[in-house]
């Protein structure tokens, strides 16, 4: 039986409870995002005892469904000060729901500074002290846990940073390797994780082989899901081949490559970190690439980094921590984008909100742009807690205000992501209008996509008012079911997954259902934003991205306050 | 003819225009705010070119009314993002109503960093480089000015902190001897002057003798001032011989003292830093007491205070001062607590924002509580741009982020005043709901105040809702006629304001038509706040006050998200 798991770190106390009826047909984010609303006081401080952080395997997570092992984790932001969900690949999710775990709730927080281990397998679910692991990295933790617990179990962990209680601390879930590479990197959400004194999340499936999810016509399910495996496999080669890295150069051709903290929409070093450049420095230095991040992920677009030695570097190196950390710091060093990545995974920091900082601070003539080494002891910094490092600690926006630097590229107080939204319209109604700050995840309308709406050129808003709300209802359609982005964020997806959820109630669901999912969830999320106290002054882009021409394309923000606000019309 | 003079620090133009109607009737925080609803985009960024600094002397300003010689300057606050006025005393608003000047609205910005000073007298308004006095506290400025100027000129002025845009850097205004002492403290509107280009406005109103309000029944007005100075004189005796530390004894009484950055209510050091202490150490080292900080003030609360040698240590040695830099911080010499206010009177920074600050700063441990060297030293940094001291700079809110503290007296990203609002519930109602940030001068529930509406005992919630509300109403028409908080706020002074305006205008103000004119810049301010994202969410009180119970009278927050919605159900 699908159960709950609250652990109530007031108390230090752990309740198994039923699932309500309620929730049964939610997972990932839409049921983090519903538990937040239900349970957490909207105003609450952010990393006191009221706001709570939630665990959520994907609906759809440990079925045969391809690419459904996403693990979502949702709480109120120390970032954006609203409601957050972030998502990660990794093993965690998987064995959550082979221990029939839909959802573990931690709520309350200890009285002093206290860590703790959750350790999770089929017979218990315990607390015990993270004696010796306090300010120890996620590397470090994981290796430690495994030694103790097992080389086969799943991890959840946070770093110095979440620790710290660094607004841009992530949480980090173990990879197919055992490393804690996949991060639910956005809004904070490892310093939530501190704050209730817990250091890590040990989960151990062995033995265990419960289902989450009732299916029931599960040969007509596995049918579904087989068919969609084929087309990934088909159509996602370039994303195999080269990775997330792929999009450096559609990105900069379109003039929306971010650089020198968002005032240029193209770098000079460009071909030096894009997919071919990441690829042939794998094959030159050792790694892999066409690496799954999750089992069952068909789509592989996840890799291995060795460095300039041939040693491992970093695994997951990304699309957005080479926008980020790379063009928009002028770093075109692989081996330094590569150890950028590594250290921000192992103090446990976001890669995308550091990388802005970052580029603040470099505006700011704290260092310079382009150089790696600068980059790199500033990253340093915000593990040893020096003052500066508390300020980059605090994300983007505090960095600017702190630094007295007025480009501050963020939303709702988090940092956009690698696409300048002069030059990417459809990303330019996403940052402004998702619950969830500047993320790309919550409906990236990356070159192409959104077509079904009529001609998408990406610099020019024409449709994009429509395309970015269907890309965000599915997008978070995906978040729900444990899908992975890449699964595809259009109608055509939407279809099969209103087919698998047709075989999993036998009742028949259309592509309307599937869309009232995502948009229940959206609307949830902004209900407690209003809560919190957000409004559409909110749904707004900082007032540069209206005023500076961006170059190359000398392109400003054309979508009115109005066409905004009509994306939800909420 | 009464004028508006409008500089624009983008095309260095200085251009004065006619009063419009609408404007005849406002003065003080009343124009300020109708100027910036009606010509600032709430959503601009605070310090960039479309936010505007307007200066505004009060409705009754140059009139025989006595203590009505205050000035206002408002502007959209880089402290709270929020609508801003802060008042003053000194010299310069008298000036410039003598000079016909209603307001000085500045607008736009230099391309570059560039500080030029505004120079007026009755011939011409004009722009002379500041060449020579960057990086220049407010002491030395107006030295310098009154050097090349003469030496009787007003000069409002910004010190160090406003040239580098920290969000608690004030607006200095000359008092009657010519020292930088008077501040408009709150809200960070020193950075917005700064992020102008302006170092400072010297006013010289020399032969000068133009009346900025037309009044209708001069020796009618006159008489009603004089009775009313009459009153002032025989009724703040103990304002003019302790001056506003007489504060310290009756708020400390109610519990409401603020100490250990407001975990107590009471300090053990109090009877150091009261009224009595602070006349003994002027009568002792030199000094005055009962000392007029603007031109026609009968109520003379304030001093000029001397150190331990006897040599001129600052002036205008306030309560909030006292309360925020002194108990706040468990210093109590007051020495110390004079070398404090003179610094930030001389970099040019709000000693209350700052006081919490560093209180949040002890609290976190980067120094000691008591130990006034290093809170000296820290007050230092501010001003030298370390990064701590730019961490201070951004003022409580930012402070408390950055070293991860919880407990943060804030509204709206503004520090409490020194009167902790759990165990003084007008004050609790006033923080939460005036549009200002937790201002003190917005609606101060001081002991005794309010009684008007019944029983009125501070630590209970009984008739606060209805006496904040009354008070801010009033308190708002005392800023409006640029008449001094200790005039009185309450229906008694409104019945007075209403006989001076029915003297001004020929017709008959009633009671009603003087709260009117308050409740219409409350509304015009709240107006302004949503349009730029404030919600009922932020008329909240911090999390830690609905939950710590103050000593030594063990009180919570007790007042409902209703009660405080009520007050102007808007």
């Amino acid at each position: 039986m699908a159960k709950i798991v609250r652990i109530n770190m007031t108390k230090k106390e752990v309740l198994v409870e039923a699932v309500p009826e309620k929730y049964f047909m939610l997972g990932g984010r839409g049921l983090t995002s519903q538990v937040i609303l239900d349970e957490v006081d909207p105003l609450c401080h952010p990393l006191g005892k009221n706001n709570k952080l939630v665990i959520a395997s994907g609906l759809l997570t440990g079925t045969t469904a391809p690419s459904s092992g996403r693990i979502s984790i949702g709480a109120k932001s120390p970032l954006t000060g609203g409601i957050k969900e972030s998502n990660a690949g990794g093993t965690v999710s998987r064995k959550l729901a082979r221990l029939g775990i839909k959802a573990i709730i931690v709520e309350g927080q200890p009285e002093e500074k206290e860590m703790y281990i959750v350790k999770i397998d089929k017979n218990e679910i315990v607390l015990l002290p993270a004696s010796g692991l306090e300010n120890m990295g996620n590397y470090d933790t994981v290796k430690y846990l495994k030694k103790v617990h097992g080389n086969d179990v799943g991890v959840v962990s946070i770093g110095q940073a979440g620790e710290m209680l660094l607004s841009i601390a992530s949480i980090a879930v173990t990879d197919m390797e055992g490393l804690p590479t996949r991060h639910c990197g956005r809004g904070g959400l490892g310093a939530v994780m501190g704050s209730k004194g817990i250091k890590a999340i040990v989960v151990d499936d062995e033995g265990a082989s419960e289902q989450l999810l009732e299916i029931k016509d599960k040969e007509g399910f596995t049918a579904i899901g087989r068919n969609l495996a084929k087309t990934l496999i088909e159509t996602k080669v370039g994303l195999k081949n080269f990775g997330t890295a792929s999009l450096v150069d559609p990105v900069a051709a379109i003039g929306a490559l971010p650089s020198r903290n968002y005032s240029s929409g193209d770098f000079a070093g460009k071909e030096k970190i894009n997919g071919q450049a990441l690829q042939n420095f794998i094959l030159e230095k050792g790694g892999k690439y066409g690496h799954s991040c999750s089992p069952g992920c068909v789509i592989r677009c996840s890799n291995v980094v060795h460095n300039k030695d041939g040693e491992y570097l970093t695994s997951g190196l990304e699309y957005e921590t080479l926008g980020l950390c790379g063009s928009n710091l002028e770093i075109d060093d692989l081996n330094v984008i590569g150890t950028i990545s590594f250290k921000c995974d192992d103090y446990g920091i976001d890669t995308m909100e550091t990388g802005v900082a970052i580029g603040i601070a470099m505006e700011a003539g704290v260092l310079t742009f382009g150089n790696g080494d600068e980059a790199i002891k500033l990253i340093d910094e915000i593990a040893e807690g020096t003052t500066l490092g508390k300020v980059l600690g605090q994300g983007a926006t505090v960095t600017g205000k702190v630094l007295g630097v007025k480009r501050i590229p963020a939303v709702k107080g988090q940092a956009f992501a690698a696409y300048d939204p002069r030059a990417m319209k459809g990303n330019a109604y996403t940052y402004a209008t998702t619950p969830m700050g500047a993320d790309h995840t919550a409906g990236n309308a990356l070159p192409g996509r959104g077509a079904w709406v009529g001609p998408v050129d990406p610099n020019k808003k024409d449709n994009y008012q429509e395309a970015s709300r269907d890309l965000q209802i599915f997008a978070t359609v995906l978040d729900v079911m444990g899908f992975c982005n890449f699964v595809g964020i259009s109608p055509v997806e939407g279809e099969i997954i209103a087919q698998l959820l047709s075989k999993v109630t036998g009742e028949e669901y259309t592509l309307d259902d599937v869309k009232e999912i995502g948009m229940k969830t959206i609307k949830c999320e902004i209900k407690f934003n209003r809560l919190a106290g957000f409004t559409k002054a909110d749904d707004r882009l900082p007032e540069f991205i209206n005023e500076e021409l961006l170059p190359p394309k000398n392109l400003k923000n054309d979508i009115t306050d109005q066409e905004f606000d009509e994306v939800f019309n909420l």
